[in-house]
């Protein structure tokens, strides 16, 4: 490592900006979930002037970086490998500005703005971000990865609400902007779509506009329990059928996941009659901007969960506190970790294969696998299914490193190729998954993106997330 | 022009399939808007395996062609040059099957299907494909200039309701899929963004995979007389803040274009009170899934207008018969070439920057261009404007080539300089307006456009849509 490069990088970003002491860098070479790297220094510029320049510097001397918003991911993208070579580049400090546009409803921020402060910005002016989960990310990672979250299905992923970005791009002049806040402009290449979902593969995002929406004036929520896992997809049909204006949210919870939280999570109470818990449950919510008196919509809810009821569709339904039951649906992921050792996957199926999957899965991990708890959850509305799986950490059925990736991969492929679903739904490709995205992704495609990627952002200063 | 080229593509298409007399290749040879050419002849597939056996041929001989749907385009994209070496392939005839999927609420579509024809298929299942237009272009020629039309306040365009294509791409191996059903799906780069608003200049689309709606139960319309120009973007604002689910089109028009309509198409009357045309009004349209018994949606619409007309922001609501208020703003168009010569202007403007840009052009056109006629109209609630002008074919005012050229191109430079508006909102590029992108796009973008176009589908091979 070039003495001549950590020198200027020091006299560009000053103490604050450069952190080289391991103790000061531990948050950000250890992933949320996978991966722990080790790093030459932490670059963290306050502006994208600064950021800028320190691209720069690290281009021109051929130094691998890896790109870090919040550190939330869940692929290890943003985590450097243990060669010690390469930087992070933290865009945490890059949240200068919020400036919102009430008339054409956008928000344009610094790559490093945390959802969480964008929608108490919004809030003010009575509009939100509603890409909802229960991490709290930056808006850049959010574009690198495209987050999907739990409302997917009333608005949308990132992609569809993301109006344009401020790319550091070497080798293309530095900064370019692509993209506008109009909602019309079909004037070429819509490159702002290669920089979304991509990890920072084709571009240093370091602003970025997206769409904000109205605040709802009104939510119903309800625990919803399906007369069985086949009724689950047709009552989602009709729901969507009948009230599609207003469906935010349709969430699912196995057994295992729901008792998980009761049993660690002391502050989420079993709503069920007597406790009884049933075998899955949907937590349904609803939401709009119009006002009460204009229409009810605890009644509309509850009109439409009584006519699925008198189909059948449905054996139960609880109305009851909205934040408690969304406590309970986010309480799930850090629950399972009290279990045992937990075996996540972050797939997606097609509506008329997510029930014949899940039997598949109850078939093969019992015949297959004894031992191993299936504490599945997720997004019912939009097919993203969180099929978390719990070992024991001990004793004879116990999984060891090896064979849970056999167990992964054979799950995997079942996934993707008797099920035509997705083995990344929602969380990116990253190192943790690159072998995956190898395995599935045709030849001629993976060569097609690495031109691309090497066009957009040479190769040789990310290691990280390649598509080739 | 290779006679054995000719030979082999005549043998693989057949009498119906390859179009060479002059009347046969007419209709193919003329744009809808712009544009006129000689074709070496039409190939016209009948199945998709056609379809890439002649792409082959033609790639194999390095023979030009341009892409053709519906050939509804308006800025060229489709129409040959004059040169006399290009072919035109057409997708007209690779219509064989159009797939519904209604738990996925997807369909599967060849790429020649025509917006009509989708429709009626999924209306019969109570779905729709929702982007609404005048013209009945075909899927592929949809997703090539990613059509937005006068709904996308409510449904987006097609990029956001494009699940997949099957595309061609020479040199990597001919046809790919790019996408798929699932809602979610984060698994690398989505190529099948560079194949949408990009003119068939990234791949050869010959079948599709687009999301589908439910169709509504109610729609409720409204012919709104705003309070005056700098009314209207506080009246989209209410509306929108108020009724955000269900606002489905708020179109403008303005006097002269209504005038027109009423001059010269004479099934559409004048809704006016004593037939004084006001000079703007809007149609604003609710729709929803919710039947008539859980909202009656005419109710809604009349409260908000009413509670906006206290606010003075409106001076008039007419409540009339829906088809008649569409057929007014769809007979614009057409009604203005019986008035004289039509410049027209496919813009799209920030809501802020709405009123003063009509504003200035009313000024500088009085000033600068007597005897021009603002006939202006379009999507107000996406930002969308077709700034159509009408100047005397005949006369000491009638203008000729030169004068329209510098009048667009003062008026462009006014549009996305000053006003921060896009020169080319839903019509895409195409050879009538390709020198305004090269006028408008940076040219690293421009550079980056054209090695990512080379990639996807080498330059020789298509003349008329190209991104460098």
């Amino acid at each position: 490592m070039s003495v001549q490069l950590l020198a200027q990088l020091d006299g560009l970003l000053g103490q604050a900006g450069m952190l080289t002491a391991s103790t000061d860098c531990a948050p950000y070479v250890q992933g949320a979930r996978y991966g722990q790297g080790v790093a030459v220094a932490v670059l963290r510029p306050a502006t994208p002037e600064q950021a800028e320049a320190a691209l720069s510097l690290l281009h021109a001397h051929g130094a691998p970086f890896v790109l870090q918003g919040a550190n939330t991911g869940l692929v290890a993208a943003a985590t450097p490998d243990a060669s010690g070579r390469q930087f992070v580049f933290s865009l945490d400090r890059l949240k200068d500005s919020i400036t919102i546009d009430a008339d054409e409803r956008t928000a344009t921020v610094g790559a490093g703005v945390r959802l969480s402060e964008l929608n108490e910005a919004a809030a003010a002016m009575g509009l939100c971000f509603p890409i909802d989960l229960s991490a709290d990310p930056t808006i850049g990672g959010m574009i690198a990865s495209n987050t999907g979250g739990a409302r997917l299905i009333k608005y949308g992923d990132v992609r569809a609400n993301l109006c344009a970005v401020d790319a550091w791009l070497p080798e293309r002049g530095g900064m370019l902007r692509f993209g506008s806040a109009l909602r019309k402009n079909n004037t070429g290449v819509d490159f702002k779509q290669l920089l979304c979902g991509t990890g920072g593969a084709f571009g240093v995002i370091l602003r970025a506009t997206v769409r904000l929406h109205p605040l709802p004036a009104q939510r119903a929520t309800a625990l919803v329990v399906p007369a069985s896992s086949a009724a689950v997809m047709p009552l989602l049909a009709a729901l969507e059928r009948e009230l599609p204006e207003f469906i935010a949210s349709v969430e699912g919870m196995s057994q295992e996941a729901m008792q998980a939280v009761f049993r660690n999570v002391p502050s989420v109470r079993n709503p069920f009659p007597a406790g009884q818990v049933p075998p899955y449950a949907l937590l349904v919510e609803l939401s709009t901007s119009l006002p009460a008196r204009a229409l009810a919509l605890d009644t509309v809810l509850q009109d439409a969960l009584g006519a699925l009821m008198e189909q059948e569709l449905l054996s139960d339904a609880l109305f009851g506190d909205q934040d408690m039951l969304w406590a309970l649906r986010h309480g799930i992921s850090d629950a399972l970790r009290h279990e045992g050792r937990v075996i996540a996957f972050d797939i997606a199926l097609p509506r008329k294969h997510w029930a014949p999957f899940r039997a598949w899965g109850q078939q093969w991990l019992a015949a297959s696998w004894p031992g191993v708890r299936i504490c599945d959850f997720g997004h019912v509305a939009d097919g993203g299914l969180h099929y978390n799986l719990v070992a024991p950490k001990t004793g004879p059925q116990a999984l060891d490193d090896e064979a849970i990736a056999a167990l992964r991969t054979t799950l995997l492929d079942t996934v993707v190729r008797d099920y035509d679903g997705s083995f990344s739904a929602e969380h990116g490709i990253g190192p943790y998954n690159r072998a995956y995205y190898q395995r599935y992704t045709p030849a001629p495609v993976r060569r097609l993106a690495g031109e691309l990627q090497s066009a957009m952002m040479p190769a040789l200063q990310w290691r990280n997330v390649h598509f080739d």
